[in-house]
């Protein structure tokens, strides 16, 4: 089998553009696997008669988008991206793409024998959907070339110009003065050394008097810090579930734990929501049911993870009660409940976890759209029978959460300009909700779409005319400048959901960046539902379908 | 079945203790199970005629030791500690202790029905050795009753008073600054915001120069963040690992390696090790051998922990060679390669990936003995493609590591005084070697012991006299107020190496603390090998050497 390329002078697409195109047809097709090394610049300009600048810039193209990697004197490998990803899952049940045979020929060198290559091949994590949108997003951000005028709505951001940077480093600068004083008394320097798995107890006590604002009460020693319930749901799952058994988790999910489980390969059990959050009904059906079901629910009850409806306070009563009835433990996921919008007649409801008398609410805490993305804290709040197995788990696997950085966050958090800063982020993140509100009114009307009333948190979720196709309108709107996040992200494997959706992040974005990006996703699906420049993309459908 | 306490007011051991010690009593025989919710105190009193206060008081001790768990108004619980471990290792396999039957009496009801027992009572994960470790010195403290004179040479931990605590707080203070000014410039935002996996760009570029004094040259990009060594290899054996295969891992073995590769169901196949750290011809022979065999290695070149051996510059060389020759990957565990003692004649070896020419060795790198065990810091340097698979696992696992944390170590390193405060440990850690040594060689000579003469790091191990039990020896020196780590706990468990140990860790003590621990197990042989007080122990062998 040999690869071959043919470079088209005579096009508009420049030369390295094609040959980056070209390298990343033959790993989706499985002729480049993830490992093999690429051949020397120097060598694959000479064989195919270009520049060695040509090759030069499509290598750093491909780098850039993270497809191949290494660096000088060491050679350039193929990297696990989705590209390989598609390969894989192309590939016949237990088929290698090595057992192929034939002679190996062309520019590249199939080499066998490279260890990286028959290393990893067996491997079978796969690509994250949280990479997956990495990836789309800088593929469309590449494509379009200019990120100053590129629409970014599939980010699931919060907007960190409003945080207060000031405010923080005063906070880093004072728990580090702090810490010393405490150290330097003699009683004080075991928070140096290990100790309890838990994590700072200056942290726990305090966040015992944060969560009474969600309406319930844990001790110190309820409380395991993380980085983040990302870690903390991952825990959850290690510990407390086994392979092969599933959950029953909301439809659409938060990405992450979809993620999470599918590695741990843990089948998900969708159950819809909607404006008022999970439909109690629809799971009552599924734990009525005679089968084998799963023993844990996983939710977002304020906020839901993409459309960002809440559950609702006689739902969360009952849903607690339901998790009693039939022997349920559930996950609450809490990344952003302080940023409720609390309009006039509109209260946050208390935490599931309030509702919980018999210890069945795992709540999940993270800090990390709250305050900053890279600050990585969080902690999780269980009962003791529970708490006890999940720092057995941590303990073996990452041992506790700095304490430094709990330092830091405690003096960030009790401080009474926090409540002050919360309120300002609440009032900014509604009036971009209002304005994308307006907006989809505004420029969608008669175009056969729905979408989500967010009254928390940083998205809403759209569903596109039924009949269109998700991945053509992405990649339309790609072609516009416009980047959506698509909704089969967030939809389960097992999902028998069909209406296309995208979800749409407004909370990074300002008024203006709003208008243009809802003015070109309304020129899109016009292009599609009406015909005018219906053959413009250029991508492979397949390339996003398969992933 | 019922369950009876017998409180016996004529001996010298207090009631309160009694009690305590026959609950416990009743986890070890799975008559008390994990979740199970224990009588109110007041109930308890009254049924066994004791006061409130006895009852209160062992429930305290116990909560102390993390056997039983619970607050005021919710109840009080088992917890899953070593002895609800060792209780589910005594079942018989497949076996309930639920299933019994039998009435329920006594003071203690059985709650069948009782939720968290029926959700926990069937999952398998095992009580860490690290945990092991800690409730044993627990334990051993509680018996002893005061901490101030017990010498605990069972820590494996380093000395956090060396630590320059006031420059860690200007570290803090002034990456809270720097990071505030890098914000306020407009494209300095994008820090905060979710970003490469990888982690924190400036402290990776930094880490690349730092590395050079290790004999290897990284690219930021083959670097990722993490917060340790343990999470470090948890990442390496969930992406690069499958359940069932097996690892060579070094015999004696790092604890947290044991830890994390069994909880994955991860078959250790050990390889001893000598003064020059991994025997290379007894690996070789496991290579050569027909069966299936592992594909990875796990090593601590430098300061081999439990021993403190330092792997040979030959041995380093030739292990990569055997590396390349059979299709081995290797992953080297640098925990405090900074504080080889570097002796007259006596140069620290480069790190085993300075001799790696094909990227087969991922090298680990934890600050977290070097800076303090609470910091929780480390990264992982890798070739690309296996690296990439690694960032995949972190992306769906935890994230990044935290921005403010890196910054702050990254100030904290590239301080020049850095240097003169790491050559201050490594004298002070020597010194304090040697005083150890020497008393080994005064107070145990005749005694037929052996020990390991360390290069580096905190700790040796001591082979006991042949014919002694190992937990003959621990419990004996607990009643001595000496607490000794088993080297149990580093052996795998398919391990054939029957000779006792103990490890011991001289880094965290005195030279006066040293002489005493030493006398106190000097003490302890002779009366177990000539047989003064040979009766004395009132622990039950069962309870260590089955967990």
């Amino acid at each position: 089998m040999s690869i071959t390329f043919s470079l088209d002078k005579s096009t508009r697409t420049l030369l390295y553009q094609q040959l980056a195109e070209q390298i990343k047809g033959a790993i989706v097709r499985g002729e480049l696997t993830e490992g093999m090394q690429l051949p020397p610049v120097r060598r694959l300009a000479a064989d195919l008669g270009v520049s060695t600048t040509t090759v030069a810039q499509a290598y750093d193209l491909l780098a850039s988008e993270g497809v191949i990697g290494g660096h000088v004197g060491r050679g350039t490998y193929i990297l696990s991206s989705p590209l390989t990803a598609l390969a894989r899952a192309r590939a016949p049940f237990g088929g290698d793409p090595h057992a192929q045979g034939g002679s190996v020929a062309g520019a590249f060198q199939r080499q066998r024998q490279d260890w990286a290559a028959s290393w990893l091949g067996g491997l079978a994590l796969q690509t994250s959907r949280a990479g997956q949108l990495q990836w789309l997003t800088q593929r469309a951000l590449e494509r379009w070339g200019d990120p100053a005028t590129m629409i970014n709505l599939s980010s699931g951001y919060p907007d960190v110009s409003l945080f207060p940077i000031e405010r923080w480093e005063r906070s880093m600068a004072r728990a580090g003065q702090l810490l010393a004083e405490e150290v330097r008394r003699a009683s004080g320097l075991q928070v140096l050394q290990y100790g309890s798995t838990l994590g700072d107890e200056a942290l726990r006590s305090y966040l015992c008097q944060y969560f009474t604002r969600f309406g319930f009460h844990p001790e110190p020693q309820e409380i395991l810090l993380t980085s983040g319930n990302q870690q903390g749901l991952d825990l959850v799952a290690r510990v407390l579930l086994t392979p092969g058994e599933s959950v029953f988790i909301e439809e659409p999910a938060y990405l992450a734990a979809l993620d999470i489980f599918e590695q741990q390969r843990i089948a998900c059990q969708p159950i819809p929501i909607d404006e008022e959050g999970l439909r109690l009904d629809l799971l009552e059906q599924a734990l009525e049911a005679p089968a084998v079901r799963p023993r844990l629910l996983c939710v977002v009850p304020t906020a839901h993870s993409p459309t960002g409806v809440t559950l609702s306070r006689e739902r969360r009563q009952r849903l607690v009660e339901l998790a009693s009835r039939y022997n349920l433990l559930i996950v609450e996921d809490d990344y952003c409940s302080e940023l409720f919008y609390s309009e006039a007649g509109c209260e946050p409801p208390p935490a599931l976890r309030s509702f919980d008398r018999e210890g069945r609410v795992i709540y999940l805490k993270s800090f990390n759209k709250l305050i900053f993305p890279t600050l990585r804290f969080g902690c999780i709040v269980a009962a003791p029978p529970i708490l006890a197995r999940l720092v057995e788990g941590q303990q073996a696997f990452a041992r506790g959460a700095s304490l430094p950085l709990a330092r830091a966050l405690l003096e960030h958090l009790s401080d009474s300009a926090f409540e002050e800063e919360l309120c300002c982020c609440r009032q900014e993140y509604r009036r971009r909700r209002d304005v994308l509100l307006n907006l989809l009114e505004e420029e969608l009307a008669g175009l056969d779409c729905r979408w989500t009333i967010p009254t928390a948190g940083f998205n809403l979720l759209l569903w596109l005319p039924p009949h269109l196709q998700e991945y053509e309108v992405i990649e339309k709107a790609a072609d516009r400048g416009l980047l959506l996040a698509p909704g089969q992200l967030f939809r389960a494997e097992s999902s028998q959901q069909q209406c296309p959706s995208v979800r749409l992040t407004f909370a990074d974005k300002s008024p203006e960046q709003l208008r243009e990006g809802i003015k070109r996703l309304s020129s899109t699906l016009r292009a599609l539902l009406y015909g005018s420049n219906a053959g413009q993309s250029q991508a492979s459908p397949d390339l996003f379908t398969a992933v």
